[in-house]
């Protein structure tokens, strides 16, 4: 499974996934998910939102374990934010089925659609259309950089956006949701024997759990000055808003830093973006997070005094919010003694990634999210890894979780 | 004339001009070219590179008086950049047949190619080309942002790309060289009284002449980093170029003041550009000019420390360097003089941006520029203006000088 996916949407020279909602790579997932699907005899519906379940079992018998991922990237990606997951569930089937084991009820794989954002600017928002989180009509009419609506681009891809929107009957069908999903960054861990660690790495533990996810929000800033000659207009002419901009790049290190959150600049569109012109305007996407809502929004209040104009400043836009999502305490605990035999306590991890396990659990699905470690904690690069022992031990504990859930 | 040309590649939103070598709008200010020579009963002749020049007298006849500038602009450029020049070209043929003038030499007015170096990323194209002072081979293949090369560009325009290159005959027949200018940017200016003032506007005069170009460069900036997820990566752990290139940018307007010069990062390029990705890359250009190169080099330098990557600083890679040109003292002479019956002693000043009056100097053609008054210096922007008053002083200093000359 591993190797059909590899090449699909992988950039030639840059080695990263480009794997961006409704376009011709995506559509290639989905292809081998249904056909992935088709050899293991599972019936393949995609729902109005475009995202596909793989059924073993019969759909509408309700209180369904679902497990799974999402198979889109962020520009440039790496190989394992969210194909692990999907690749894992339906190894983890082919093990059950290998063990002999029978499932007491219905069992699905899920890939969701446009989890990454990465396209039409919102995270999760196949899971978000589907719970409501996302409005149909505000969704359909999401646009990418060259003006494609969400809408416009699931026609091309042959999906009617006329089924965009809320699926309370399909939600009340899940009983469970377990999203197995590749370690991204490193977070501070103590040991049992108390000693301070970075990550699953620095703990020694292949498998780790989720506790919580962390609140994140995303704001423009628009840092309007006035175009002008680069070379011909005097310093103390200019009202240069690269300036103001460099200004907020480190003001929001510093303030993240104080607050104990993480905030990034990693977004920038420049205009008029000539090498011999001041820019008229710079906007720039800020992405902050932390362990509780007051670390981010003070964060981003000490950048905020940068935006706007010289004469004007103008608070940052908030694009979106999401606020912490704590998993499901009951089932954390049915999976991780599901784990004991195999793995032993396994450790419990916050993460600062949102994730459709995430939306799933604020709608009230009871949901978990298994780990498998990345030694060095990078994601959302072509330089993501985990060991293939790692990925292989993440089937046997997706396994062992949906052996004793099922 | 200026009705005519108002329309042209004017973006309806920003009100800006984006008249791009070879496209659409370059093309419409092309055909107007022609037709105002043609209404004028000049010969027009589009050279190997593109430039175009209308004769009033005998091309072949050598010593030529040339007048003239380009019509194309930076992206979302004013509408006097260029144009000011040709339109005044013109206009001021036409008031020296009014007058009744016939000159003793042949006199063509000419729209050089490519001069703002917008699309293809080498400023003055068309006069480079024809001094030599860019390899042909080397022009034919520069690519746009879409890799369309220069080649294709030109043929896809009906324009044969197999005769770029040097012309030394042309150059050859070339006798002195004026172009009417917009003034950019403001000046330090000591009135005859003393005073201190800022540019045209401040001294109260019309219309300047130039001294000399400021020596300017462009290099490229490349910080590299590590590609991360912008959620979950510790601030520790973080290898973020766009830390990096913050630093530079306000390191560069350090720079610039403590050297007296101007520096500008004006275009930015950032890998991958996702709101929740830490760049892997943040490609940057420095525009950096001043008096004299010793400044401009100083103040490059102080920035270069910045860029490569975390582990190993690289050099800034220059992409262009013009070094300073002074444009002929006693072609200067004869232009002031010619001026001075009706407006007096003009100002004489320098001026940070390149020309192709400077390129054809450069190269041994005697030349000389009149810049039109520009009451805030804003150039390179929508907001670029000149009253129309001194628009027409323009028309009637150019024509007062091509008197004096022809």
């Amino acid at each position: 499974m591993w190797s059909e996916l590899e090449p699909v949407g992988r950039h030639p020279r840059s080695g990263g996934y480009r794997r961006f909602a409704w376009a011709d790579a995506d559509l290639e997932c989905r292809t081998w998910f249904v056909a992935n699907a088709a050899e293991r005899d599972l019936d393949v519906e995609a729902d109005g939102n475009g995202n596909l379940w793989a059924w073993w079992g019969d759909p509408e018998a309700g209180n369904a374990l679902v497990t799974g991922s999402h198979l889109d990237s962020v520009p440039d990606g790496g190989a394992f934010d969210g194909p692990l997951g999907v690749v894992s569930a339906f190894a983890a089937l082919d093990v059950l089925r290998a063990r002999g084991f029978t499932p007491s009820r219905p069992v699905a794989i899920v890939a969701f659609s446009d989890e990454e954002g990465a396209r039409f600017g919102v995270a999760c928002g196949g899971s978000r259309l589907m719970t409501g989180e996302l409005d149909a009509d505000r969704g359909r009419a999401l646009t990418d950089a060259e003006g494609v609506t969400m809408a416009e681009a699931m026609a091309a891809a042959g999906h009617d956006p006329a089924g965009v929107g809320t699926d309370p009957e399909r939600l009340s069908r899940l009983g469970q949701f377990v999203e197995l999903h590749v370690e991204q960054g490193r977070v501070p861990l103590t040991t049992p024997d108390g000693a301070r660690v970075w990550g699953l790495d620095g703990y020694g533990a292949p498998i780790g759990l989720a506790s919580m996810i962390w609140p994140h929000g995303r704001w423009r800033f628009d840092f309007a000055g006035r175009a002008d000659h680069a070379g011909t207009t005097a310093l103390g002419d200019r009202d240069d808003p690269m300036i103001r901009y460099a200004d907020a790049v480190l003001a929001a290190r510093a303030a993240a830093e104080r607050h104990t959150a993480v905030a990034t600049f990693g977004k920038v569109s420049v205009h008029p973006n000539g090498v011999n012109a001041i820019p008229s305007l710079v906007q720039a996407w800020l992405d902050a997070r932390g362990s509780d809502e007051e670390r981010v929004r003070a964060t981003v209040a000490d950048v905020s005094g940068h935006t706007g104009s010289r004469t004007s400043p103008q608070p940052a836009v908030e694009e979106s919010w999401t606020p912490a999502v704590r998993f499901d305490d009951a089932l954390r605990d049915v999976v991780a003694t599901a784990l004991k035999p195999r793995f032993g306590a396994v450790p419990v991890l916050p993460t600062g990634a949102g994730h459709d396990a995430g939306i799933l659990a604020a709608a009230g699905v009871p949901a978990a999210m298994l780990f498998v470690r990345n030694p060095t904690g990078v994601s959302h690069s072509p330089a993501e890894s985990a060991d293939r022992a790692d990925c292989l031990s993440g089937v046997e504990a997706l396994a062992d979780v949906l052996e004793a859930l099922g």
